[in-house]
């Protein structure tokens, strides 16, 4: 990190400015090429039929009627694929339907022909023959003795001793230390509630959307909207048969994806198909499969139980967290579990995640997964406590904060973190003192995430009118693309706007781990300041070739090449552009490379304060001021942070009011499409106001931790804690919707009769 | 080199076998994308309006008329590009015409409409007021005083003292040494003849064809038909004033090349016509721009004179080459002059060449470049002298070759060379010696390339199946991406199958020179080897942190770690996949690099054989029987160094027999599409029979020294010597076309009567 030499302070010259986005003109113009935006000579149009039942048998599939439509070019079932007996066992038997299907909207075949009107009507032509079995949606039904079984045979893994009876939990997950029956008898108040959470989705703008080509040779390519295009090219080359090489995967422009674009569902159909039909072969997801068909998060059932002293300190606090991840195994419960009380410095804490499969579309990572859950179902508690305990809600978790030196309640201890530096914001922020109108109320909350490191690669190439170019293989989904470019100006002391980032393709650049977990700014930025050193390494040696002294009598400066030392010799400084500019005079062209896995990956902390009102009458619900306060370590481009920042609470403000997947009870999804799934549009909004921390995340050269997960954790409990406050009753069940409200406020006044 | 351990010569395992093509089943399938294939959203159709007019000063362009009519999103004339005052100001002017036009096909504006219908009737409403110039397109025509100036002040550079008079000749280049004329004084026999050649195209079946956007931030990308996409980016950058970062350029697969597509002609319009219009502009040359204003090569007069004593010893070589350019000083003569005599070991040699400009299209480079056209002249001279001497024509040449050792016509003393093994191999060779039908004559000639290096950079990916990437920046145009996977392959010890060759786009890797000069086999071949070694480093670097033992105590060998030395211990070898599998947990993604300024390009030689029948009455040329012998330095991918071979012989025959630019008496090019000009069919020629000599470069690990333009040198001369034995008269203007044939048979009859 850059240090001010007289302060000893970080000084960034370049970092922490707020330039335009690079991106910003493409994406308004209509000029960035999204995943339907690509096209090829010849190409097909790939069309997927889905089941209509909650749960099949499929017995046979008849091709042969859709096959022989004219101008049906392939179709293909799940005998196209090559089979799994590994990781991607379960990935292939979402991706094509095998002896089952397993929840409304289960890929079951695919054609490809020369129009969608065609395709249409070749699926409708494809004779499915199922044996309709029983279906449970619901996890706490899912998980009832006598249950429909998913998956016969399956055997609760992390049990002791295995359970002998199959089951629909898949696993079970224990973090903690201390011992909570002790602790609880220390307790002078202990609260117990049960929780529940219903299925949101990602609810990314753009559907899933992707253009095939793959040649009888195991020669493909592939572009597509992907948060992970090396992920992508893995999945499909296991699923394919193919050699990793052989694949290469071009991830396009993004137009949204939250964890939701983290795994493969119409990629490997759209290659299946192009290899049968020898063709390029496009496949867009309409909306109602996005719904049906790619991954929301988990539904969960909570029951969370704190002890605390009189005078507020926690003794204990236990829960068990079971959340349903669809039809295979692998919901977010571990992070759940592990989340759920780490914003707490705890003696005695358990949590158990219990992972749970119903006949529902197999659930994708969304935005820090599985942790806006169990902390809304902790936070709700903590929330009662403090009330109970009449004290300061953000006092009582100032008093039980983690700090550096708590052993978290999922094992490892805390470094330096910023939760403390958060709630000190909060509680002096003007939004905490300010009056509240008749029938508001106003509710906090902390939320924690672990944010990832992973492996990376980044090329910086140096180009000889002294601008630079910089390949990534992380898309940016929140605004890496700048921080990228900040962090490498930064680094070599010359402007950010003579750096471009651009994503390679998984062909141009080594492999590297999905954007998710909040790692890229992170990781991609770590890789992008070692690769900027390692270019300044062979820019001072070029400087040490010209002036015919010693690479070590070099040293870089403020963009400048040096003479160092008493031995160096006296000349004028060369800048990055005199050097490069003479590159191909002095070796060729100059270049920095990281390859790495990432370690140092820093946690991070949010407070959120929101005011809500509530109509007791309709059971409608505003928000009517937000503000999140989160701990970025630096925030490389504040606007970008800001915006994520917004963007969490928005998502966390849908989820906790009205987002979620209905069912019927035929195991349909009844509101596949934005006018009934209702996602939180502008005008349901106030501004939602921000407040930057910057405690630095020491395993990073700039403090950098990761920002894009932590704002969507509180939200659900700040809501929820508002929301309970001003309608006189504890909402126990998301989303807080006005049927749900009208309800809890009908059943206290049914108890105060 | 790997070297056979016993015998010490080099042992490949993968290097010189012949796998099939990567690109193959692409190409016959149709799923490869050239330059026209490319699409994007909301893309408008860009075209040319050309000069009609060989030379004509523009007074005025109005394009009122055109911007008006509905669908016309965007009209450039000059003043949308940068004025330039360096290396792009020629390139510039013939990209757009500035003041004046100055050959037919010049480019004078361009128009972006939604349909070509569209932009065909705006190129229509395009007002240009020209005023008509005298025009001279003949190179002999263009040197005479008094012929209409290009270049109003050109002075001739490179004599001394400096013309004061200007004139069409742009520049004089002397090489040699010794000194002629007291050579000439020692010979018994001295030959001086008058030579002519015509212009000729490249002939590419892919016309020049891309997709540009550029948005008003200047940030754009290029999908291009190049054989360079870096000078691809570099010349539009430098003419639209960009970032070299902001412009990401792509090469599609090419439709051919041979030295055709190394500058720009459409790109810049197409970006300019984007950059106004907001919106992608695609354009694609017709067959007639491909012929009017993209760059033939030059067409030329030459005087060679050459001395030999009664024993076939050669005392003097002198000869002046002159070359017409088109319209824009560069023909390539320079290189033209340097090469005329490099095929022979002489005392006293002076090569003169004059780079001229006419009121035609700005040639660009073909094939070795300028040294078919001198070689055709020189080695007609060898092959009479050789009669003359009544030596056999190959003895005469063993006789005065170039050897290691050889101070050469242009100023280097070679190395180790391969001339005399090709002329051996050609002599005993059964087509030498095989009996000729009546009519038939026999010829035979040498020819010479000095095989570039230049900058290149490459990066090598190892994946985790054990399959590699390889990422060049160099368009494949010969079969490149066989050759560096053949490479690669070698180096690593695994299966040319597992490496997979791409040609990375500008933003994803360092600056790459040109596809040309014969380089890339041999510098991106180099590189590549570097890369793996580079590779190799850090797989040791892995398998010793998995063994728990020092770094140098791990060697690499056939694609195994395994332990070395006293001290290493025992362990069992891992394999490249086995390494690369672990590698998440051993540090992460594994790669080799190479960025360099790739020195020690070898020298490389020709021999051809051919017979050809004339038939006396039509003028028409057969050729009923050709053999290529070459030195390949060592083949890397047998199969495609044939295939260049013939290619090149195939090129070269087109070029002696009928490929010609006729212009009429206005200065307009009358033969502009395949029809009338006319390229060689399957049906017109016989099987190339190919020998590759292998003399190792020296300057290469694997001995490569490049194949690809040598073997377009010797036909035009061996062609002209099979001719004019067949037809028993001397040719010596080529195309050897009929009518030019019957003449020389008729003026023979008219002075033998």
């Amino acid at each position: 990190m850059p240090l001010d030499s007289k302060t000893g302070v970080p000084a960034f010259k370049v970092v922490g400015t707020r330039p335009a986005r690079p991106d910003g003109i493409d994406k308004v113009t209509g000029r960035a090429r999204f995943g339907a935006d690509m096209s090829a000579p010849g190409m097909l149009v790939g069309r997927i039929l889905r089941s209509p039942h909650a749960h099949a048998r499929i017995r046979k599939i008849d091709t042969a009627k859709a096959e022989a439509l004219p101008g049906v070019k392939a179709v293909v079932t799940r005998a196209d694929f090559k089979e799994q007996s590994g990781d991607l066992t379960d990935i292939l038997d979402n991706v094509m339907a095998g002896k089952k299907a397993l929840y409304d909207g289960h890929a079951v075949a695919a054609v490809a022909a020369v129009s969608t009107t065609v395709a249409r009507k070749a699926l409708a032509l494809i004779e499915v023959d199922y044996e309709i079995l029983p279906h449970v949606t619901d996890v706490d039904e899912a998980m009832k003795p006598g249950a429909p079984l998913l998956h016969e045979g399956m055997i609760t893994a992390g049990v002791e001793p295995a359970p002998t009876k199959p089951s629909n939990i898949t696993r079970r997950h224990e973090f903690g230390h201390g011992d909570v029956e002790k602790g609880f008898k220390k307790a002078d108040i202990v609260i117990e509630r049960e929780f529940k959470t219903e299925a949101t989705h990602q609810g990314y703008i753009e559907p899933h959307a992707c253009l095939a080509t793959l040649s009888g040779d195991g020669v493909g390519d592939l572009w597509v909207c992907t948060q992970g295009h090396f992920m992508i090219r893995a999945a499909c080359a296991g699923l394919l048969g193919l050699d990793i090489s052989k694949l290469r995967v071009t991830a396009s422009e993004i137009g949204g994806g939250f964890g939701g674009k983290t795994t493969v569902f119409i990629e490997p159909v759209a290659l299946a198909l192009s290899r049968k039909a020898n063709r390029p072969v496009k496949v867009v997801m309409s909306r109602e499969e996005v719904f049906r068909a790619s991954g929301p998060t988990s539904s969960a059932s909570m029951r969370v139980k704190v002890g605390v002293t009189k005078d507020g300190r926690i003794t204990a606090a236990d829960g068990e967290f079971r959340y349903q991840g669809g039809a295979y195994a692998g919901s977010p419960v571990e992070f759940g579990a592990m989340s759920a009380f780490a914003c707490y410095d705890l003696e005695n804490v358990r949590a158990v995640g219990l992972d749970v499969v119903t006949n529902r579309p197999k659930q994708a990572a969304y935005r820090a997964p599985g942790a806006p859950i169990s902390a809304f179902a902790v936070e709700s508690i903590m929330d009662e406590l403090a009330r109970k305990l009449n004290m300061d809600p953000i006092e009582f978790r100032i008093k039980n904060a983690a700090k550096q030196g708590t052993k978290s309640s999922y094992g490892p201890t805390f470094g330096k973190i910023g939760l403390g530096a958060t709630l000190e914001a909060a509680k002096s922020h003007p939004h905490w003192k300010a009056p509240l109108k008749p029938g508001q109320g106003r509710g906090m909350a902390c939320g924690f995430w672990f944010n990832f490191g992973g492996q990376t690669c980044v090329s910086l190439n140096v180009n000889t009118d002294g601008t630079c170019t910089l390949a990534v293989g992380t898309p940016d989904i929140g605004g890496s693309r700048a921080s990228m470019s900040l962090m490498a100006a930064e680094e070599l002391g010359i402007a950010y706007d003579a750096v471009r980032t651009i994503v390679a393709d998984t062909s141009s650049l080594g492999y590297n781990d999905v954007t998710d977990g909040s790692r890229t700014t992170f990781a991609t930025g770590m890789a992008t300041i070692y690769a900027a050193r390692d270019a300044i390494k062979k820019l001072c040696g070029r400087a040490a070739q010209i002036w015919g002294i010693p690479e070590d009598a070099v040293t870089w400066e403020a963009g400048y090449a040096k003479p160092s030392g008493a031995n160096a010799g006296s000349f004028e400084p060369l800048s990055l552009a005199d050097i490069a500019k003479s590159s191909g005079n002095t070796g060729g062209p100059i270049a920095g490379h990281t390859e790495f896995n990432a370690e140092g990956a820093g946690v991070s902390f949010a407070t959120h304060l929101v005011d809500a009102e509530v109509d007791k009458e309709t059971g409608r619900t505003m928000i009517t001021r937000y503000t999140v306060v989160q701990d970025a370590g630096k925030a490389v481009h504040p606007s970008y942070v800001e915006g994520q920042f917004q963007g969490g609470a928005v998502q966390g403000i849908g989820w906790a009011l009205n987002e979620e997947y209905i069912y019927g009870k035929d195991g349909r999804l009844q509101n596949a499409g934005f006018l009934d799934y209702r996602i939180p549009v502008a005008s349901d909004l106030p501004m939602i106001d921000t407040k930057i921390v910057e405690v630095p995340n020491e395993g990073h050269p700039y403090g950098v931790r990761g920002v894009g997960e932590t704002s969507i954790v509180p939200p659900l409990a700040a809501v929820s804690n508002a929301v309970s406050a001003a309608a006189g009753v504890r909402l126990t069940h998301l989303p807080m919707s006005p049927p749900r409200i009208l309800k809890a406020i009908d059943e206290l006044a049914a108890k105060g009769r």
